[in-house]
């Protein structure tokens, strides 16, 4: 074969050296189709670089996920907020975002954390803790469901909000500006309530909503359509990433306003029972508790397993 | 738990039912990106239902690839034109699109599936034929790149083309109409030739660019600069899809036409010299070879392997 002279610069390329790899094992699996790969690293040797979590999370050149989820042991964590947990909690979930960069909790990757842990036999109970940058999380199984505490939320702007319970404008391609609510969940949202003759399935997302006033930081963004009472559908926007076919803390953030908007604009209403909430990827279930505190329900689904060539990067 | 009386329709939804699955073996590959989920079926006893494939492919319930190869006997396939090529080809690539439709050949999969034939041993020579849809094809071994022959090309309006080597106009956001030449390598494709000044990586491809006339069936759109004599570097809109990260006859096609325009319009100038084409992807080579045939060359790499599970659908 001959080479053109002036492609003499050609140099075969075939992406990351392989030459040099680890092989690891892995599990693949989602929560209501937010989906993660699972590193089971159950002697806690195998801290992930962030090209190693970008390559793994790479949905073409590596495997694919929304995250990466490590499995290590509390106890030897190097990080001293992981191993104090250790009393309560046997396994760290180390979860990292699909840029690398380190993440404090996610309710879908939760459920699928805790899954991987039963099937394996790591967890034996129905209810037990895991450890997570923001402390332990106990999660329940109830047959296929999985039940997680998300722990406290508040509203973002109590001092802005109005008497119906919004605080804040989003706007939308083709459409007025609506009314919303911002809560917090550890992250920042806000919630549109959707008049009913929009069609939520219709709704260009390509491009972020945009919020007034406008968040320093992004804001997650979730439009809602209520279908019943205690029932309502929903899509999400995730700052930095785009539209997502699910989001645990969205979720539960749209549920609450939801709640909020039918009581007196600052606290539940319906305190102590289940909302059902469709996103695309799936149904979760949301529920208010006292003290300003919040617990997901849903599926986790194991999907395959298997070995991973991970380049040593 | 209190469910919500409204909400007493709540059913758990965890996706498929995964309680009738098949546990099938998994290679998870890529070249230049161009992602597949390989499934040796090394008895030929797994035709993989439409369901299954779109299962497989999709990107967060599933594996995720761009298309499904399962690995059969060429002998003991029940479509006649694939068991007539055993006698030159031992395996079938029976290739599907992530939709589940059947597809007759895919130049950066055939890669993928002979490396696959080729680590497990199925196959120890350095050249040999795969059998695919569209006749049995030889794939040839060079360290770690493999070259695979595409079959003929044909200018799609020959009638049509102006001197300069043009048949069509593209249409871009933001641009005048770009001069374009079609090409049929079992697909139809249009190659643009891009003026210096326009940033290919600026390009607003999130909608299908406008082809007049308008082709019937739906059109491969390239977007081509010429980097040096033997060298150029693309963007590819692929029909029923969007933008790619590589495509194997789109980049034989861009490499083709450049190689027309620099000719007598009709006949490449630079037959039997490689080119190189850059893609989001990678890097590939095209060689032009006589009875207007051609030769595409590339990187293959195997990521993943292990089990997954299918559901009985």
């Amino acid at each position: 074969m001959t080479i053109h002279a002036a492609a003499a610069g050609y140099e075969p390329d075939s992406g990351p050296d392989l030459s040099a790899t680890l092989v690891l094992p892995f599990v693949k699996g989602h929560g209501t189709e937010n989906d993660f790969v699972v590193i089971p690293d159950l002697d806690g040797e195998h801290v992930l670089s962030i090209a190693q979590v970008k390559f793994l999370a790479d949905r073409r050149a590596g495997l694919g996920g929304d995250g990466v989820i490590r499995v290590a042991p509390a106890a030897t964590s190097t990080e001293p907020a992981i191993s104090e947990q250790a009393d309560e909690a046997r396994w760290f979930m180390d979860y990292r975002n699909a840029d690398g960069s380190i993440a404090q909790m996610c309710g879908n990757g939760v459920r699928v954390f805790a899954t991987y842990l039963r099937e394996r036999q790591l967890e034996d109970d129905d209810e037990f803790a895991v450890a997570t940058r923001s402390g332990p999380k106990t999660v329940r199984f109830d047959g296929d469901m999985v039940t997680v505490d998300m722990g406290r939320w508040e509203l973002l702007a109590p001092g802005r909000s109005s008497e119906r319970g919004f605080d804040t404008l989003v706007s939308l391609p083709g459409l007025d500006p609506l009314p919303a609510l911002t809560l917090d969940l550890g992250n920042p949202h806000a919630v549109v309530a959707l008049p009913e003759t929009v069609d939520l399935d219709a709704l260009d997302l390509r491009s972020p909503p945009l919020v007034h006033p406008e968040p320093t930081e992004g804001i997650n963004v979730e439009l809602v359509h209520a279908l019943a009472d205690g029932h309502i559908r929903m899509r999400v926007v995730e700052r930095g990433v785009g539209e997502t076919r699910s989001c645990g803390t969205g979720a539960c953030a749209a549920a609450l306003a939801v709640m909020v908007w039918s009581g007196d604009g600052r606290t539940p209403l319906h305190q102590g029972e289940r909302w059902v909430v469709d996103v695309p990827g799936g149904r979760l279930g949301v529920q208010a508790l006292p003290n300003h505190t919040v617990e997901l329900t849903g599926p986790a689904v194991l999907v395959a397993q298997g070995t991973v060539r991970v380049p040593m990067i």
